[in-house]
């Protein structure tokens, strides 16, 4: 088999759309996506989108965005795994393009939080956990993160500034990135000073709700003219893994079994140890999200992975970047979009394209993408090819 | 590639399901398809539904079936397309496991309608129409279907009874399937005086609304033993295809171009001409839509679908078999488990298991599932192997 290559890439700005709608920010992502690959058409479509249904009244946003970018007939579906959806998107469009059946395959993640008109934000949000088990008693996403991260700091004795580093990075890298949705490095005072939002967790253990929409071109290197210009990024792995919604059903919480699952397949597809992992995009959506994932991955032993942000091991010149354009934190939370961007993200840094956040020499980035805390996570090894 | 076959099917009763959740229905059909697989074992889910993130408030429906089912760690997605959802699912599934990088596959379609925690049920069903341009007005699916078949009888003078025959095919065939949520016949004055919903639809040109898991055991031939014993079905094609939700942004809306597109492609890639067809499952949301889709996959021309259920051509012995075992209209509506049903139901009758539904000789069945007024549609051609 071929290749499957990531020919072209297109964001918006993360942040408050009030003057834009789902279809209009992901029409934005496919037509700078669709330049980007030199016009290459798509004959499949599919869309990350995780609250749609809920704040916007709309479901089978495939079809209503194949429609709005001009692209009737083709195949379009929305892929959903909560905040995993983006990076459940872009692996079916890889498994669409690897088995031969598609040839362009677009994907797109798309969120809109803004200028709702169905279900609350939160009460959106929380569909991602247990609805029966969990959501019914109240509790949210941002709750379900201080629980864990309550339980963290007691285990591992973690100080009480311990995440800070999490923040302090993501702000410092957004700063470089022109889509990001905070572009301004922070001083530690700030994250000391943070309101709380649930004990621990205060506003800068989590990341801002945005709207945004990102797009990847993925076709198959030998469709492609050997004259191709720009640097061509492949899928050289990727994996995926679910686990219980609810904390309570789980053996041991503190352990992101599908981080570890799907990172692990993800890295053998692509025949690569962690050592050649050149940088890390984790689902930071909560502080604790990303040194969960740091551990199961094998970044760090257990207990420590706070420490590889509090030392600066994940700076963009430390042992091994994370959150190179601001992570959820800085570039901000777009739900079911943010799998993509992630995507566009490492891809820009594959191709050397990441300005005042490029990592230099990166060949091979893993990005990890998150459904609830690790009830989903899907996992992909991009690489670039010279 | 050896051919992706089914392996196993599952399905539960449709109806009113007021003792059993979301997973308890999904499981019951995982259940019977993983045992009637000789308990081969999944490591993909595709999971067909539409309306649980507002019905039931409860995304991430991948994650928590693999999760109740048992199957924890493995890879699993919601894939959404409106109505088409079932239909969707299938084909993702088809695709992860003809590119070889998924040797089984389970897809599940499942839909809750009964106990709602969240939305509306109109409400949440109007999220597959154009939210800013059509449900906002307040016009729901079964008033768009109005509209259709309105113009529809004007253009073509089909007289009032004209789309009974749709209902009394499928009552007359559900009475069959012991999984059916109407198992009795009904006579022509039944139709004649049926409730009116939206003028011309009434009660009988609408498919009732219920709850209902169906599920697939998908796999290559060469990883069975070759002593398997039940007959296996092969997915000789798969196509799918996108059109406008709204319906004012059709050119004309009386043909479903998405229909003839995909079925085009399913008919295709199977090597088959549509006289190679041994039935037909269509999407019976309402009896509009079955016309339509007769005449755009070419069982009848433009205006004369509806003569092909007036005269006895889509009954068990007719000319192209229909809603073999009682269709929406009389199986029920699970929303978006609906095109699962479609898979299992034709699976049955390929393998020579219909019972009373029987069609003497089946090898190729088409089916086909519907978001909207065919704003997606998704076709498969399965096929009985010897």
């Amino acid at each position: 088999m071929s290749d499957v290559v990531i020919a072209g890439i297109g964001q918006t700005e993360v942040g408050e759309h009030w003057d834009l709608g789902l279809r209009d920010l992901a029409y934005a992502a496919i037509h700078d996506a669709i330049q980007d690959a030199g016009g290459l058409k798509p004959q499949s479509l599919f869309v990350g989108n995780m609250l749609a249904p809920n704040l916007s009244r709309q479901a089978h946003v495939g079809a209503l965005i194949a429609d709005y970018a001009g692209l009737n007939g083709i195949e379009a579906v929305t892929v959903e795994a909560a905040g995993a959806s983006g990076g459940a998107a872009l692996r079916q469009g890889y498994l669409a393009v690897a088995s031969g059946f598609v040839d362009v395959a677009l994907v797109v993640g798309v969120e809109k939080f803004t200028d709702k008109v169905g279900a609350g934000v939160d009460e959106a949000l929380a569909t991602a956990s247990d609805s029966d088990f969990e959501a019914v008693q109240g509790m949210t996403p941002a709750a379900q993160a201080a629980l864990l991260m309550k339980r963290y700091m007691h285990e591992y004795e973690v100080p009480a500034d311990g995440f800070a580093g999490f923040a302090l990075t993501a702000h410092a890298h957004g700063a470089g990135n022109k889509n990001a949705m905070f572009r301004k490095a922070i001083k530690a005072e700030v994250y000391a000073k943070a309101e709380m939002v649930s004990d621990p967790l205060n506003m800068f253990d989590m990341a801002p709700n945005a709207d945004g929409a990102a797009a990847l071109v993925l076709t198959r290197r030998d469709l492609l003219p050997s004259s191709w210009a720009s640097p061509l990024v492949k899928v050289a792995g990727s994996g995926s893994s679910s686990d219980t919604l609810a904390l309570h059903d789980r053996k041991d919480m503190l352990f992101f079994d599908t981080a570890q699952i799907s990172a692990g397949k993800a890295l053998k597809q692509a025949g690569l140890s962690l050592d050649g992992v050149d940088f890390f995009e984790y689902h930071d959506a909560f502080s604790i999200f990303a040194a969960l994932q740091l551990e199961a991955i094998g970044f760090a032993v257990r207990g420590s992975g706070w420490k590889l942000a509090a030392d600066g091991s994940i700076g963009l010149k430390g042992k091994i970047p994370c959150a190179t354009m601001g992570g959820m934190k800085a570039r901000g939370f777009p739900g079911g979009a943010a799998g993509v961007y992630q995507a566009v993200e490492a891809a820009t840094q594959l191709r050397g394209q990441a300005e005042a956040c490029q990592i230099a020499g990166a060949r091979f980035g893993l990005i990890q993408s998150l459904g609830g805390p690790a009830s989903t996570t899907v996992s992909h090894i991009l690489q670039r090819l010279d």
